[in-house]
């Protein structure tokens, strides 16, 4: 067993455990409802690890791992109601069984039982509040962005930084923390985490675009067809100068927009190599973030084949 | 100046240097619209009382008061939302000005932002944590009774102590924790919180039916007009046992519901009665709570004042 399959089997157990207890009512079926959804708990995951690496125990982190856990669930939940996502990972949306009252009600009490879980290390709950505002920071900046047709790819890296990048950083400060780290590498280890995390979402987006129907189980181009503003699309929009391929599909329905053509655009454009070019350097420097750490590399491992198989790579 | 009024002072400077100091953008702006409305903020100058009363600083609880308040503010805007009520305080509700998802969202904010203020003393955190809970779960059980038209005077007796009773138990506890109290002093200001706070409910909803519209400045009757489950109106029914003038009303839409009438049979029922004799009994068990309390009688007096300013008593 490897040490991603054995920290995910701990938390695994932590969350079944935790769902098992929660008492009935309408409350808390949502909260368990959502937790059982198969996935894959990088962040979770991420917190053992980081504890581990400072020579921590896992088990002293996995409180506060299914704290940020339950964090990011609760915010899947109230998202889906802002987004009106009628379908997450295969299932209907909490929102759409419950109803959204429902829905945010489980929410509000499922941080509560986030913060249940994070311990009174003040450290610890500096960390994790801060960086929970920065999700919420990141989720109106993305709503704003709807209404709006100028949005930059700089803004965007801002946005997808704190709505989706930050809180891997924080499952591995407070990992860190609890293992015993520094503040300088707790610092460090953060910087590996939002890089991570940032290439991983930009590789997601141009997946979408450029990856193997065969290999992602999805119809290529799904988000250029909603005209879901993604980095590597805000990147050829922003090459074109507004007129162009992308800006003419954008002014067209979705079901007319033709996919194949703004993907040959986003290529004509060179927003495909420099979306590459974005993602191997982001991979690059998070590596290089934990190489630099002043600890012993077997350590260090496990972290390093997490990081890898974010990457699409085999560690 | 009384010495509610200058904890009052206090906690308004706290609130109004709070919003001064949010960051701008659409995040923020509701919380501050809605700390800014005027209120009684009976919450936290009971925290601060508390501190005060087991020998602590105000200064060393206002943080944590100012938590609560946020707090309370946050279930209020959601709350809003899920009531679909347009108005709150005399102004628009946040979900009308700024719309749903910015509602939610502002709230959950707010909610961290909450925690951000109670500090990592574990019997705090463990303390607001738990009524935090309570207070979710007694908004999921008012939720359910619109639904059903069999609940019983329990069962809302059960819903308001967790929806409004306990958050004010939470704020007297938690001023009592910082102030220095031992565990059983801490729960027996928690009892006379929630007894108060239980009084001041049912009083609120009573002065609905009986109050001097003069003294209320709002039509008589606006809660039995609407169908608002209260436990004058739930007595009321139990006592008729499911046929007479109470359920006959029910059964009509709103604007045909005799107010008068209604108000007759609450007192034909002896609902009056009970529920007078209710309140009196509540907040008799909660002064008593505070007399036993082994501390110098003057320093009881700001809390017994606050008691009575509840009760529509001059202390």
């Amino acid at each position: 067993m490897s040490e991603v399959e054995r920290h995910r089997a701990a938390v695994e157990a932590r969350i079944q455990g935790w769902c098992a207890a929660l008492p009935a009512g309408a409350l808390y079926e949502p909260m368990a409802y959502l937790m059982r959804l198969p996935a894959k708990r990088v962040r979770p995951v991420a917190a053992l690890m980081a504890c581990e690496l400072f020579g921590g125990k896992a088990g002293d982190a996995i409180d506060p791992a299914l704290g940020i856990e339950l964090f990011h669930n609760f915010t899947l939940m109230h998202d889906d109601i802002m987004d009106a996502s009628p379908v997450r990972r295969g299932q209907p949306t909490v929102h759409m069984r419950w109803g959204v009252n429902a829905a945010i009600l489980s929410g509000d009490a499922m941080l509560v039982m986030a913060y249940q879980r994070m311990g009174a290390d003040p450290r610890v709950l500096g960390t994790f509040s801060a960086y929970a505002l920065q999700v919420c920071e990141g989720q109106a900046m993305d709503m704003a962005f709807e209404g709006r047709s100028d949005v930059g790819t700089d803004e965007y890296m801002h946005m997808i930084r704190r709505k989706t990048a930050v809180l891997l950083a924080c499952a591995l400060e407070v990992g860190a923390i609890i293992g015993g780290a520094e503040e300088l590498e707790q610092r460090a280890i953060g910087r590996f985490g939002e890089k991570l995390g940032l290439a991983f979402q930009l590789r997601d987006d141009h997946i979408d675009a450029f990856g193997d129907p065969a290999v992602t189980g999805k119809q290529r181009g799904g988000d250029l067809r909603a005209g879901k503003k993604t980095w590597l699309l805000l990147k050829g929009l922003e090459a074109e100068g507004g007129t162009g391929a992308l800006s003419n599909a954008l002014r067209q329905p979705g079901p007319l927009r033709d996919v194949a053509e703004m993907i040959d655009a986003l290529v004509s454009t060179g927003a495909r190599e420099a979306s590459e070019a974005l993602i191997a350097s982001l991979e690059q420097e998070a590596l290089m973030e934990l190489d630099r750490l002043a600890v012993p590399a077997d350590r260090k491992a496990p972290l390093r084949a997490l990081a890898l198989s974010l990457m699409g790579r085999v560690s």
